[in-house]
């Protein structure tokens, strides 16, 4: 009888085991996606500092420009920011009553929807009005949505960092506006179009926060746990190396071996993008250190040699020279993604890590390695058409002679949109050199 | 027997159970301590890089005063720490032994502590002496500190962002000894109460460093989990809204449409003060992007309008325009406070989510939100009053005349306290431009 | 029957247990990964920050020495973090397979690696060519690595924050270098030696970034948990006293009380460095803030007499003063951590903390506190040796006559490695001014 006592009170206890189920099954998944709340929330840091300070303070570089480049950065990125809510909530989000729900993952995707605009504002720099900012940024953010859509969930590619749907497209949609805009004679500008010392070392600061940055950048909205470390590392590896070829071929192709900081500024960051697409495949840390090696060479020499030629021949006048930090090293990440993709084998990746790293789940579980580089591929085809096309539509449309755009002489220059405080400083200095000139003559 | 034996196995194996729950139950308590303390973390960082990069370089706007901007700006805070430490620990975290246990939430509480006294210096920039600061940031963490303790403990008032606690107490505190310490001759200084081009570019740091963190700073002693989300993303829209009508209103009412560097460094940032109290309540986000936008308006119009004003009329001179970023948009945040909690509803809120938002526990567990909206208003008037009060008194004492402030033709002036390097840079541009004209005329 | 069949049920339930132990014991251990991953990654990105913003604006205070100071850094961060991660892979993570794997806790000690050569490069601002700093690097971080796992896994000293691993070493090996590099006719650049207005603001953006994220650097590689967050709390309170003392010492010894900007960008930080060794130890709040207190003097007076005394006497040219920042400091570091550890027991830290916080493990299992004072003492003497021994030979290999470092009179200047723009600037405003004057005359 006490037997079957203790064997009831055990049942009754054993009762008990399915809160021990499921107390430690609510605890493990609250706190999971807490880690994921956590990790995500540090990497949207990181993101919105390379939006803002990033972003910002790299096109502070111009002597009488670093106002609009800073300011109308933060204009257009907060600007941006929500209209991207909107834009990718309606893509992505749409809750089954029709609402969006805001949860910080939306707000990484903003931030990489208004990446876009930001590197097509670069090209354009100095020589547009804030309110040809704020349609470009419109129409791009909308572009974006559907561009990004497309490749990524049509398509089926995948692009972590977004050498193709962010650097490709918005390279590539800001070049075909600028291109829709040349002005022939910004010549006029030219006294204004260069830095001075301060304004160099403004610059540095976007330089260095987009560079320790760009980790998170590329790995920000990755698969957690291994993919996401993958693609930090991956993308660290490609930006030591690019410092290293953009010093070497800086130095080569200058008189006296001295070095630029136009290419210190710019082309430093082009392995992070190239980086992007096949940031969390298995590149190998050499492979990586190639892709940042060609990478620096290839941006460095474009600064040199393609941008006087665009704007000569080509008709595209490039202030920041996105083409070579954004549009070729973006189709060159969209190339090693594909290639990438294409080798990917069972070997290499283990099974389960070929099927998590692209996704081949639901209506893509029969996708091959070979076959997904092919969507690679198509993936960077479509980013080209929305970034060249919708470049010369919205062009087009920034030509009307409503929008307020400056002068030719008066491109580059604050004056045009802001209180600029007058420099009266050096008078006094001047004086008393005149002084000091005046009591050596006595 | 077998089944005996078995049986007793089985009661053996029993036992164990009891490690398997404490075991897991360890481990997750640990765990979950670790995950707050590493979100804690990120967040003090947050704040850390607020107080002295943000706050900082956000005074280095006049021309000839950066040094003491960002220089005595991380004085005080460093000072304020230390001080912050001690007062807080005394009111909240006094162990049963006379001892205070420091972790990461003392020193996130300390940064908010400074972040009061940083805010009162803003109105004093350029006018008093380091000494004076001490002392007005000795008072001024003493008042905070027992201020916060009635708002927050006393009335019960809930304040996560310290629309009340922080920004208008130490609007008002600095306003105050502003008012007190009333220069009638600092237009004898006027040559320097303005920005250069590039002081203009380093305040931007600040403002951009403010903004991008703001969401932290006003999550950062949130409940973690839901309210601390609610309260970042909230946060982020009304910032976000606030730039665009920042803007619009300093486009508009400035001659020829040229925007203002004042306004753009500062009224950018008046959404995240105003949506410090009700950052984790329920305000919806088009209720956030209402609030930045009435505040983006109130705040750039208070620089055009009423700075002007308080200094010819009300004999208070405030230099970096506090009232406008601080004080107003503060005010405006205790009353929406007020209004939000006042119209809290369980329908909105679920039971559990009412009693977690707005404390209902404890002594005050029979609290409705409509009392609780009260609350909230008492808490604002006690803000008010300990700033205006606490600064009439403090600012008296800075009258007394051993505190080594500046006369006031050498307001707004490094060559005060600081060592300033000698701009010998020019005169060689001049010689140059000299010899180039006579070569010329040659 | 019906009970023997619900026994066996009940014993099929019970078979189950076994994932319900296992189940849970993976999710908790992949999750605790995830947590100090996490962790981790966040103070990697503080390291990183620190690293290539704080060391590299701390370098720009040179009125034409900013582009060297933030653009040699850069460069030879990204050269020496890929050098080192190999270095370091060779000590400490090689794989049974002669592979090294790569992850988040590489890149914090390649972070560190460098940060040596950092140092040293301070020393040598504006004297050297970026070949001579490649150089250096690649000996500076061979040598790190030699004397990093003597002293770590040989000797068995506890660093956690680099004290004597990181500061002392990375000190004297800059100022041996120096030493052998020693340039008598160097007053013949003394104009271009010392800072203008806003290199000094630059300057401040390097010295808040190292500051704030200090607490990160010293506890980056603890134990995690309670010695990470001791780590964090005692730098933070050792530099919030530095900060005092500093300026209270610079107001002091200056003419008519007035600060200097050199001490306050430099000193400020030596309590960090000097709270490195002991960070993980029980120094106890007071303690911190006694060694904080002294470390800004010594360093301020280091500033003030020894840097121009090692100048004149022993030929010593150190342009950033890294024996008052680094060298000095690290070494009192290394004596308080010696100390520290001499009188540790087991009544304040527990017989397990005792344990953790010294390791004492494996081979060292029976080590007693007083002996590890000893070991502690040894550490420090082998990173002096290797600081000169190692910076002495280096130094003669940098003499050689081909590695086209600047003449006496070019040094200084970023004219020699950089395309300078020209300052055409002030030209307009000369002549406004003459034009102004000119009407004025008429």
């Amino acid at each position: 009888m006490g037997a079957c006592q203790s064997f009831r009170e055990m049942c009754d206890r054993e009762k008990n085991t399915n809160v021990r189920l499921s107390l430690p099954a609510v605890c493990i998944v609250w706190q999971t996606a807490m880690i994921i709340l956590f990790g995500v929330f540090i990497r949207f840091q990181d993101v919105h500092v390379m939006i803002f300070v990033g972003f910002g303070f790299l096109m502070t570089f111009l002597k009488r420009y670093s106002f609009g480049g800073v300011g109308f950065n933060f204009l257009i990125a907060a600007f941006g920011l929500q209209w991207a809510l909107l834009m990718q909530g309606w893509f992505h989000w749409l809750g089954p009553d029709g609402k969006i729900r805001i949860g910080v993952e939306n707000l990484i995707n903003a931030d990489f929807c208004v990446a876009g605009c930001l590197i097509a504002y670069g090209a354009l720099l100095g020589k547009v009005s804030p309110v040809q900012l704020m349609v470009l940024t419109l129409f791009g953010i909308t572009l974006f949505a559907v561009e990004e859509f497309i490749i990524l969930s049509v398509i089926h590619a995948r692009d972590a960092g977004g050498s193709m749907v962010i650097h490709t497209f918005g390279g590539y949609y800001g070049l075909s506006i600028s291109w829709m805009l040349y002005r022939p004679n910004l010549h006029q500008s030219s006294r204004l179009q260069g830095s001075v010392y301060h304004s160099d070392v403004f610059a540095m600061i976007g330089t260095l926060f987009l560079w320790m940055f760009w980790p998170s950048f590329n790995s920000a909205i990755c698969d957690h746990g291994d993919g996401q470390h993958r693609a930090a590392i991956n993308t660290y590896l490609c930006l030591a190396s690019t410092v290293l070829t953009t010093v070497a071929i800086s130095s080569l192709f200058q008189k006296h071996g001295k070095l630029d900081m136009v290419h210190i500024q710019n082309s430093t960051l082009a392995g992070g993008v190239a980086a992007g697409t096949a940031a969390e495949f298995m590149l190998m840390p050499y492979g990586c250190l190639i892709v940042g090696f060609c990478c620096g060479i290839i941006s460095t020499l474009g600064y040199i040699f393609l941008t006087p030629f665009m704007e000569k021949r080509l008709k595209i006048q490039d202030t920041c020279g996105i083409h070579n930090l954004h549009a070729m090293p973006g189709v060159v990440g969209g190339i090693v993604g594909a290639i990438t993709a294409a080798s990917a084998s069972v070997e290499v990746y283990g099974h389960k890590g070929l099927e998590n790293t692209f996704d081949f789940k639901g209506k893509f579980e029969d996708m091959v390695p070979t076959r997904q580089g092919g969507h690679q591929a198509a993936g960077l085809c479509v980013a080209l058409c929305f970034g060249i096309g919708g470049g010369i539509i919205v062009g087009a449309i920034l030509r009307l002679p409503i929008w307020g755009d400056p002068a030719d002489d008066n491109c580059f220059d604050d004056e045009t949109y802001w209180e600029v405080p007058e420099e009266e400083e050096s008078i006094p200095t001047i004086l008393q050199y005149n002084n000091h000139v005046q009591n050596k003559d006595m």
